[in-house]
This record gives structure tokens, sequence and C-alpha cells, in this order.
């Protein structure tokens, strides 16, 4: 009700025509929307000067807590760095990248050293396809069978819920029980393939989890101008950095690994992005 | 939270320098104090396209239902047809317009010729100087002896809850007590001078009365590019036609007319419109 541009993605089936499109307000659709019900036609001109250009260089940001016992098995916890550039992008996905980073230093500052490694991965242009995630998935693909979850903070700033599980048998009553250890009232857990970052790594087998958040008010700013500083609430975010790293350290530390799903590819591999 | 500029006015003492001015979003205004909370200073480059004109000619549009017995006294009923040029102004005031044209349509409808001439005028220029109201009171000074009310309606299209009075002792109370055929409960009844277009009237000595809506959302959306026409709730738009209409009735077909208030300049016709 803010005359406020949600952008977003249009993807195009390879054999469809690659019709132009562009996000305008609700209030201005509804003006559309009155003016075609009327008799005398609607002619709209659009002037859009954005453009696709070719890729250029860019990277993910890598940095890793070698584990106590074995290093080369890795949890990888991400989140990505771009955003839609209405906005600053704190709510997507700043606010993931604090999570990520407040995790590390959680573990450091308090000397828990878990039995494997625990990796912070800070993806580059997620928005735009994933490519970050891609290349990631690429260039690491020796060691995914060592990456025992994979887990992305990319729901905003609000308080935890609970997690997007994509595991094998019996993997989302493991990750409930881990949850509750916060959410003693218990979590909010959906079984399905996190559709971010991490996405690109469903068809090596790697365990998936998405951090679930309150998101409330989520899609009032996300993709939008309004996606600044002031909507983080510094309590809320804290809170969920204290999930990841909780959720971390147990899946870090633990004797048994969570079971594996069937090598799958995501939807959001091959469409969207979040 | 929507990252929308709400603008407005700068009014310039006559020895005070005219220092430009320009509305930013709260999101913007937050931006500015994080950073000038740092050490490093800030250096803040605005380009303003916007500039004062000399005034151009533009036109009231006064109707009037002549009265039953007495046509030379005057029921002014008035809002404005401009608006702030971000949105629509359907809040801001065609909301007030409509109002205005629907009282005259249903005494129309109802046979309800009252004693007195019910006069609707819909001011030019209210935004930038109220120059749309001086014009009249300076066109029909001649007349304003007999105007026995003028009544404005600029608070947006919100459900009725009073008026704002400005009239001679006892005058609020009357007004208190013909409220109450629509709004049983209680009105809303604050004796104050109207700021709007009705306000040169008040060195006349005329009694003003400023229709009181319900304001709770009218500020997130005046004088904004969100003042757009779906804001409008057409019950509640229609609860304050029909409240404007019977005060109009009441007041041009009562025998007596309201206490008149002393002749005086309100702050509205020195300084800001609404």
């Amino acid at each position: 009700g803010q005359r406020l541009v949600h952008t977003g993605q249009v993807s195009y089936a390879d054999d469809a025509p690659k019709i132009p499109a562009a996000a305008i307000s609700a209030e201005d659709a509804d003006l559309l929307h009155r003016l075609l019900a009327g008799d005398d036609g609607v002619k709209l001109v659009l002037r859009l000067s954005c453009e696709t250009r070719p890729d250029a260089p860019g990277a993910n940001v890598v940095a890793e807590l070698p584990g106590r016992e074995r290093p080369e098995e890795v949890v990888l916890i991400g989140a990505h760095l771009d955003s839609w550039d209405l906005g600053t992008g704190a709510i997507d996905d700043a606010a993931g990248v604090g999570i990520v980073l407040d995790t590390l230093r959680m573990l450091k500052a308090h000397d828990l050293l878990p039995r494997r490694s625990v990796r912070a991965v800070l993806y580059a242009n997620e928005e735009n396809g994933l490519s970050g995630g891609r290349a990631y998935a690429k260039n690491h693909a020796v060691e995914l069978g060592r990456h025992v979850v994979a887990i992305e903070a990319d729901a905003g700033a609000g308080r935890p819920e609970g997690f997007a599980v994509h595991a094998g048998p019996g993997g989302a009553d493991r990750i409930a029980a881990l949850s509750r250890l916060l959410l003693p009232e218990g979590p909010r857990i959906v079984e399905q393939i996190d559709s971010s970052d991490i996405a690109p790594l469903a068809p090596h087998g790697v365990p998936l989890l998405g951090l679930l958040q309150d998101e409330s008010h989520y899609f009032d700013w996300h993709h939008t101008a309004a996606d600044t500083f002031d909507k983080i609430d510094s309590r809320a975010l804290a809170e969920s950095a204290a999930f990841l790293a909780i959720a971390a350290y147990v899946l870090a530390e633990d004797e048994a690994v969570l079971p594996r799903p069937a090598p799958t590819t995501s939807t959001a591999v091959l469409g969207e992005a979040r």
C-alpha cells in the first residue's frame, strides 16, 4: 500500500519468446485494471533501460574453522553477498551473511572447536541465477562426498523457527530434535530442498538445510527499495545466529552424520533463485 | 517503512535565508544519522530540479443549490481540486471533492431544498499557499457577512468523527448536538480554525467547520506517491458524505444561525496549507 515496486525474476522456457517484463507497484497495477475494464482500450508506453550483459568475474568468499578430528569432513554454512539493487539488501541477504559470520565468531569465542570443519561460504551472485552456488558445486566436486551437510541462511532477519530439510530417511526427525535445543516449544520442520545457493549441491547427495525464520514482514521488503538496515531487529537476528551456531556445532560434533538423500536436481537449479 | 518519501512544505520567515529543502525517506534519513555518528564526516550531493515559478491563472469551481427562502444566505461547503503531484491526490483531496459533490447530489436526490443556499466551492491551489481560498475571500467579500457557515472537507476518505469548530459562544455545543444525528455515540469536537481553503474567511467572522474523519492511515499516504485511488474505502467515504450532507442541510434549514466568531487571522493564512 505504499506504491513500492516489488521486483523479481522471469524465467523463460527455451522455446518461449523472451517478452520484456517489468515490475510495477500494486497501485499502478490496479490503475491498469481499472483502465482495461473500460471501453477505450489502453495504450501503454514502457521505456526499459535494463539489459542482460555477459557474466563478469566475481568471487565467493570462503572461511573455515578446521575440524578437531576430521577436518576433511565439512559442515557448510552459507549465505549470499549480492542483493537486488533497489535497496541495500539488508534482509536479503546481509542478514544471512551476518548470521553465518556470527556463527564462526561464537564458535571461536566459546572455544567450541568441533570434530569436523565448519566452512562459511559467502556466495556471489545468488540473485541472478545461482552462479556462485553453481561454481562452488563444480569447483569442490571432489570433496562434496565429505560435505556432511550444507545450511543456508537466506530468509531474512527474523526470529528462528526451524529448518527446511532435505536428507535421507530419519534426517528430518534428527533435525527436529536438534532444533528443540533452542526452540523447546517445537520447531517448524518442512521437508523440501532449500532453493538458493546450496541447491546445486542436491545432485551430489549432500544433505541440505534451509534456515527458517519468522517471515511475517519478509515479503513487505524483499527485492524492494525498502530492504534497508532499519528493518533489522538485532535481537531477532542474534537469536537466529545462535540457532545456526547450535545447529552447525551439533552437526559438526555429533559422531553420527545425517543420512544422505538420493542425488536429485532441485527446481531452483533449473529455474529461479530466491 | 516502505522507503516512501513524504513531502511537505517549508515556510521561511521574511528575514530568514531561503535554504533549499528536500524530502527524503525515513530509511535514508536513518542512513544519514548513522553516517553522521561516525568520525569521517558526511558529504552529501543533492541535485534538485524543482523551482518556484510565477503564479499562473487557475479557477475555483462553484456550484449552488439556491435557498428556498433566503437564497442570499450561504452555507459554503468546500474542498480543493489540486493535489501534491507525487500521487494522484485521491485522499488529499479528491475524497473531499467527492464528499462535497455527493452532498449536493443527495440534497437534490431527496428533494431537500433548504431555507438557505448551499454553495459548493472546489478550490484551486490549496497546497501551494491557499491562493484559491484567498481569491474566494477577496472576490466574495461583499457577501461574506451573509455566509452563515463554511465547512471544509480535507481530511481524507475515512469515516466521519466530528468537526473542528470556529464559532462564537455556544457554537461548538450546537455543532456537537447536530453531529449526534449521525454519530449518536458522540462526535469528536475540537475548537480550532480549519487550516485549509476556508481559513481566509476567518478575518471576516464567518463560522468555520472542518470535517474530522478517521485519520488512522491518513499520514501513511498524505503527500506521497501512494495517495492513489485504491486507498479509498467507499463505505467510509459514503458515511462522511452523509455526515456532511446532514450538517449542511441542518445549518441551511435551521431558523437560527451559528453565533459568529470574532474576526481573526488564522495561522494557516499566515503560513502553511494542509
